[in-house]
């Protein structure tokens, strides 16, 4: 096993340790943000920070770099309070990654993503996006450690291919060929193991359909 | 698309609700946290709500429901200020599912892994897990909306596979037969589709590695 002290990481070059540290915590979700400023410039961006923070209330979490320069997703969120998360299907994948370049032009237009407006809503959804969610911001909680953000959003609007919702309420992503992603550019489609039953501690869980 | 609004999530039957929300941030990393309390009795949990904080310095959050019930592993980072974070391969994907169980007795022994003891770390790491991760708590944030807790750990210490490892620092999980999960319960390997270059807004992201 090759091993990294935190002296090791903190003295390694700066792109090395960025690759290291973002593939360490393991697969992400990877979606795009879709924000509009009051103005009606709208903004599309990917993102790889996406935490599910709870069911009820359905609360999900998006972390921000540090506000210390222009960041116009966040500042679009705090002065609309909206913001949609729309899941990547691999079709895209290559036009999702491009919105994280430094576009002076609405990455909708620029990436090839149409716009999905939704009446009352104030922020664009993906058209053609197999998972869109619409949300309000709820509260923004500042990390002390390292001055990054976490941006809380309630679920106003989920929207579901329908093929694709199970019985019990599992959405299979799978089918949906929705794309994860490891590092900070690497895309991958999934194959599934299986879905396992509620665990019990006198037997091994057993697969579910 | 099917179509759900707050008031239909908050109205659905509570399983449908957790399934449904679990599934709709997307793919999550999932892992095993290892902890031990001061009188040693140790503990092993899977997790799915894992997040990159940053990576100078290297940090790691992990969100904990509410602390109103015994919660071990929250209990023990909170007594020793140490955990790990261990990957999943897929060969022990329905073991590493089945330490969710209620189990009186450590997980380690009762759903088979091996403990590996690192001197001088007051937390145990699964034996054989590809990528390894000690950590030491810096930061518990809690979240006001609903009462849960982000545990934001320092990389001490980055253990994984060599030959997973490219010269740019990005660990091939894929390679290591890391697993993702959706939902509360479905597993899943991947396959990649490429890694993509630093995008610009002149040219369509390329292929790397």
């Amino acid at each position: 096993m090759a091993s990294y002290s935190l002296q090791d990481i903190l003295a390694a070059d700066h792109g090395f340790r960025r690759n290291l540290i973002n593939s360490a915590t393991g697969f992400k979700s990877v979606t795009l943000i879709g924000t509009e400023n009051k103005a009606g410039k709208s903004n599309l961006a990917v993102f790889s920070q996406v935490i599910h923070l709870g069911a009820d209330p359905p609360l999900i979490g998006v972390l921000f770099r540090p506000h210390v320069v222009k960041r116009e997703t966040l500042e679009n969120i705090l002065e609309t309070g909206r913001f949609t998360i729309n899941h990547i299907s691999q079709e895209v994948y290559r036009e999702a990654h491009h919105t994280s370049a430094r576009w002076t032009t609405s990455e909708f237009e620029s990436c090839g993503f149409e716009k999905e407006i939704i009446e009352g809503f104030h922020a664009p959804f993906v058209k053609d996006s197999p998972v869109q969610i619409g949300l309000t911001l709820q509260e923004k909680t500042d990390i002390a450690v390292n001055g990054t953000h976490l941006v809380i959003g309630k679920i106003e609007l989920l929207k579901v291919e329908e093929h694709a919702i199970s019985k019990d309420g599992f959405i299979d992503l799978e089918l949906l060929k929705v794309v994860t992603c490891s590092g900070l550019d690497s895309y991958h489609t999934t194959r599934r193991l299986s879905r396992l039953s509620y665990a019990k501690p006198d037997q091994v869980p057993k697969d579910i359909s």
